[in-house]
């Protein structure tokens, strides 16, 4: 199965048989900041996160030197000095960090394997903004691999692991990144990837949108030779939309923020493992017992309340929405409305993708020592500012770890400032990025290979196919094996033998 | 939020916001006979196996009297003849059976206490052509509630329970059906609902579309004035895709077997339940420690697993999806083709919607003892034909349950000869039907009401926002309460205050 | 490891090593009718009401032959008159149950196998005084086949099997039972097992006890020659533990009932399966977001609590003891005292071995429709008495379902009037009953061939390493594989390579 | 029911009914370092593993004073200098961790409550050797508000908290105790525990024995003084049990290691939640559809398998003992031999309390990249040592995280270098110290107020009430209600309604 899917992809590539302009869903996406999607904006917090726990961030920490990487002069091993980093010394520790990575990321290494026949990014010129961490030095060596030059900067001045990007200069690579840029510096990496005399980039890798933006801003004509834009963020996605909406998006772009597969592992499988994570590594909090209420029964709520109740928790859930609400009765948990139980939970949980859920009203009724997190969008849920008046006093305990004390002695325990706990204080697991990061390689070779004319100015979707394909590509990890349709079967369910197996909007 | 939800309603119903025409859908239908909305075409079945549970069936049983219903003289208590069923001494019996499914149909009595006040369905004259059961008993009497004149039809030959048949012509119901009736008798009953001196329906609720094509055949002028059809099964919904799809339907339908509750009702939560009933009724087997080989991990397979890994069965799945296969793997189950455990499982069950799924080279491998049934789409999916050879011996051991021998003296115990275990060997709960219930009403009430060109000639769903009612309808069942968005919330999702909550999509 | 441990056993029957004398666990028998073990009191219950499913049932069922077999003159195909039951026609049709049963009675078949080289109880003279049923047909074949004769008669006069009986005979036992004896015909059973010229048993087997009092009052010289009593029952083993206390048991007793692996098997895991059966199979109630009361948190509670909360209730928990309430708690449960909730749920389930747990108070507050039943001991745990008063009506809707309704309409549903829901409405799976049966065997194999002196006249538990090794027998129908200590771990831990492998208290 | 437990316990501390010599368990001890109780021993690993995480420790780490305590001139804001720790100044950062302890440890809270009115340790002097962290310091505070005089020293060089001990000398007490002591520290430490002139110490609180030798060696006298000890460690209880035997023990001793509330929390209901913890820590693998190998399936695997499967891991078990293995069967994992999944799991967990359960042959056959931890006794489970050959590489990627690396460059993530993985790597919550905590101050309030004669010269057990007692005083915590057996009810089952409910042996 897997074989043949593989070799269908190889010329298949080509061959996109779903084009999907999803009028509804852009509408969407114009209306309000869904909460699909925000995992991939907030990525890079996780990973410096991770940093401040793993032996990486120590080493990194320890560096001195206040001089500012632009004001150094750069050199890797072999002379090559056109890249800006933090220290090039670090690149040994780096490529360790990248290994362990890659082995967590089965399907860009299957990709490699196939690239030493082919390389379908021959010839392209990849600009690339997006979080510089170990998995997406696999993702850049993936592209190289597959035929394509890379430059690349960061999108957020906080999560570049410098030792990354050292161990990428020193492989060759044009990176422009380091940890702790101010805003200048951040514009400045960028200008620096997009504006090199003699280079015209083909290709966009974007996560949030700067990127694209600063090309629309500073070098429009580039736009003439670029064959597509690859967004990843709900953010980028959101303004692409917009750019499309008024008719100015003068390239293709291609959504993969919305697969379903990166949704359901972004969502109900990671949450599922990194409520317990974060709660513990915060509070050290024992969940046997515990009453907790958590706010929103989608697929992040759903993954929460799975969890804590597996591990012995009493879980209340409230919803908005009478169908979720219905699923969140026939899974065993109680609906009730916040202030039922807010005298009485142990842990105060919000998924929702909306604001002001937990107010000052509630945060007042909670019973000492109940601890109050955000898994949801942004830091709105929770009404942090209201916290912040002269009668209630703040400690900080642990790093991301607040007590706020009423005057009475009262305290509640707040994590992460009510920004989202589980990339603040866990970490996301290689296996889930490697999806995402699979399905932008895919989409840069589809745009870069597309005949003139299949894709027009637009935002696209993965059809479902190229999803499968991903999904595939991610089960000889689990040794798992697929079975394959003998030809009278997929007549009779009229299915072609290699998919898409499900209509598009089956979730 | 439930109180404005309902006041909305009354003449909300009038307003539909979304037109779904969902046209790739309808091309699915045209493909294949899809698992989806297979439960209803069945569900049939399934009350007459709860008959033969029921104190109801034995009673029914007993009945000697050979005479055909048609050669009878029938009246109710009030003098009334213009029925035709088994017997109007059974009606005290019916009615009891009536009055307790009423308790579990929340929601079709809350919409006859609305229609205290106003009557949707004033004027409506419905032909109905279904299962004559104390559930769909509930939903004639509500559509009485609201306004209606019925008619009603069986939409199969043994599904009728007699005695609530009676209850309903005794309480003044033109009903025309009995359990065993000929294929004569069937179209003669139907055509008794239709055709009456000075009887014009301008409704029809139909399941499985006899009732419709009966019409089109012999009173196609009777279209004139019909204002819809609702139709809820699937080979229905797939006769209606085919008449819009040739430019003969010349009314609209309304589609109500793929709205998301009936869905995740039907397959998710009622299968989770039910493979685990149907097993104990038919085996006694014990669950913990057995293997067990489930193939399709679509709702039904989700459903089965998750409550045989729940009683301490070691669950494999088999999958030709690499995304359900993937979320298998995240669920916790081995992921495996069938020849890889065939030999060692103790338990077979499909549930793919696909045929020839366990073949005879299976069957002939499987262990002394291994139970093998199907919890998926008609009785396809296991090759029961080829069990038919004469060097295996058949051995009915109980109802629905034989012991399969092969000349080595192995014999395997199959399940209801491959068809429906859930339908032909334990019930479906009747809150489960109350939600598919509740939907036909609603349909009924939206086509009858909606102006003059809201709807075109073909098949609609129904829109999100009813499907969101529906659920709301249900939650007081738990005690479930509902949050309500506040003003500022709806503003920043951008979404009205009484739904729709989700995108159409959205399951 | 197996290996040796059967071949250890063979000789090893002889040498026991613990002899436990339990001084703390008589006293406790004394003083109070315990849970322990009352399974095994109302067993046949359970199979008479598989005989109301099975095919098996309806055959019986249709006997309309009306002289009682006493009266009969009764002879097997081989002339053989020596037993009396009610109609050895049937014997074919037992025989093919018997046949079932066997295959999921793997210790037992291992037994008879190992049978073939010495017969431990050649010269063993049995009496038997236990439900006649498949599963004790499998036990006394294998009795024989280790070179016992046996006589057998029933404990229960509602619970013979006659098709098993009938198989027993025609097979040449002599078998006296028969379903529906009247008391006088019970006693006139056992005498006729105990009272044939020329026989003196020298073992008896027996499950309630009246086997053994009726030696006791009739045949007292009998004991002298008998070497032990075999005793399952919780009610015949305290008449044993009384009579030890009073100096009156004048030959040693094998309480079998207390068993590690039957406690767990009996109460953990098979009312973890049968409290879902049993609901299911009286009340066709869906389980997902039903709130259930479970009345006490012993192994019986922790079992429905179990299967309920993996269902989808949302389920509360009563108890008196703080240790098993601390469990509920790390479990997930809400503590609750039954006033807390009893307004508000669905189900109510007692399971405390207490007597007045559901008391009128309670039935009169509980809600409409609301289920009550009992999986706990006997039938004083809901005080069903209370309900007999003239204000309220009865209505048996089904077999073991009655509602009862109060004036305003309101009704209750109640469950085999208190008594044992899984054994009055659902199965119990051979397996199950295979473990208890295989220690029966084994007790009475140890008592025949233990050295004069071993055993005392008092009552003994079999040793953990007894316990093992049926634990062991039935690990081949998992396919489970053990692991064998090292020589150097055995020393390390300070274990016998074979066993025992834990303290006997360990549980 | 509380209520009156608690009174029953102010007088009732007096009146013990049950006496346990436990001769067998004994036995038990003498044989073999058994798995139980081993959590106390190395519970200080834990509380300086939370150092490494907790501000607290980053603060002690930052402390660069290196004059060893016992050359320095101490005394505290009172001027009182009779201790010897770290650094006086920390007292504040230290009773705040005291306070957070606090809030977890409700029964020692409510213990100090009812000592307002009498002081049941009034004239005791305690000398106490254990880890000196947060919680010992709330149970030492609580023996101080119950009446005692207490002196204390470390159990252990490495487990102080310096901050928590600095509190505690500021707040009075007499500690002698630092993080990172040499040996002769550390008995020099005891040494002035014991040794003052003028003091007669006559209750020890031992955790490991170590205080307890040293008397014995040094200040044999003194127990002629001393009413009892109270021992919480496995090896301390062994050394008991031995001196026992040995006719040595001059004073009864409290064994309040194994209590069945204890072994619950730290075993089952603390493994269930540690397992996730400690992998996530140091690896982030996420679980879902991870293979996984749990060697033992006693009361912590089945903690682990639980946990895992929960979140979507295929678990494997081995087990040597058959009852186990069938428990293992009926909760639905696949037992078997460790070589036959070796290959292909993805984790390795060793609570066996065996040793070289995973031998070097094992580790070379596992996959690349596979996890190896042990969650059961110290650090023998695995062998460790068989991976310090030249061929192996070694590497340490994050604390208490190591790659073995074989030669063809497969490497395996060894965990806490095979120590045991949740007290190296993540932490215990407090709520699970607090039972222990209890049973010791309730040991030591019994023993002390024994009259003449009840205690010889023995080890006992705390009875099954005093065990029901601390279980009480914790579920409050939970907002838990205990019903309270009616009078009708006590006597029908033979029990006072304040217990005990069980009997001692129930688990």
């Amino acid at each position: 199965q897997q074989e043949s899917l593989i070799r269908e992809g190889v010329s298949g590539f080509l061959v996109f048989d779903w084009q999907i302009q999803f009028a509804d869903q852009k509408q969407e996406f114009n209306k309000r900041p869904t909460k699909i999607g925000r995992r991939s904006l907030s990525r890079s917090i996780s990973q410096s996160s991770t940093d401040s726990y793993g032996s990486a961030a120590s080493y990194t920490d320890s560096s001195d030197d206040e001089t500012s990487p632009r004001d150094k002069q750069q050199k890797n091993s072999k002379g090559n000095g056109d890249f800006c980093i933090k220290n090039i010394k670090q690149a040994d520790f780096g490529r360790r960090e990248i290994e362990i990575a890659e082995q967590e990321m089965p399907a860009l290494m299957a990709l490699r394997k196939r690239a030493q026949g082919e390389k379908p990014l021959a010839g392209a010129k990849v600009v690339g903004c997006t979080h510089i961490t170990a998995q997406t030095a696999v993702l850049m060596e993936t592209l190289s691999a597959l035929g394509a030059q890379c430059r690349w900067a960061a999108c957020n001045i906080y999560s570049t692991q410098n030792e990354v990007a050292a161990a990428l200069a020193e492989g060759g690579f044009s990176v422009f990144a380091w940890k702790g840029e101010s805003e200048d510096d951040f514009w400045w990496c960028i200008d620096r990837c997009v504006n090199l005399e003699g280079w015209q980039p083909n290709m966009i890798l974007d996560d949030g949108g700067d990127l694209t933006h600063w090309i629309y801003k500073k070098y429009p004509n580039m736009f003439k030779k670029i064959k597509g834009i690859v967004e990843e963020s709900v953010t980028g996605v959101h303004r692409l939309y917009q750019l499309s909406k008024a008719g100015k998006l003068c390239v293709p772009a291609m959504n993969v923020n919305d697969s379903v597969t990166k949704q359901k592992f972004d969502n109900l499988y990671c949450c599922r493992e990194s409520i317990l994570d974060g709660l513990k590594r915060t509070t050290d909090v024992m969940f046997g017992g515990k009453q907790v209420v958590v706010c929103g029964y989608g697929e992040v709520g759903k993954g929460c309340c799975a969890a804590l109740k597996a591990m012995g928790s009493i879980v209340y859930v409230t919803e908005i929405d009478p169908i979720c609400a219905l699923q969140a009765c026939m899974d065993g948990f109680r609906l009730v409305k916040l202030n039922e139980v807010i005298r009485q939970v142990d842990i105060v949980i919000t998924c929702t993708g909306n604001k002001n859920v937990v107010v000052r009203e509630f945060l007042d009724r909670m019973k000492n020592g109940c601890i109050v997190c955000n898994m949801g969008h942004s830091n709105t849920e929770i009404d942090v500012a209201s916290l912040r008046t002269p009668e209630l006093t703040w400690e900080r305990v642990r790093s991301q770890v607040d007590h706020v004390i009423w005057p009475d002695g009262k305290r509640i325990v707040l994590l992460a400032e009510g920004r989202l706990l589980n990339l603040s204080c866990s970490t996301v697991p290689t296996f889930v990025l490697s999806i995402t990061a699979t399905t932008q390689a895919l989409a840069l070779i589809e745009l870069y290979n597309a005949p003139e004319g299949r894709y027009k100015q637009d935002v696209y979707l993965l059809p479902k196919k190229m999803d499968e394909y991903v999904a595939s590509l991610h089960l000889p990890t689990f040794d798992a094996h697929l079975t394959e349709l003998s030809d009278e079967q997929a007549k009779y369910l009229g299915l072609n033998k290699n998919g898409p197996f499900k209509p598009n909007y089956y979730r």
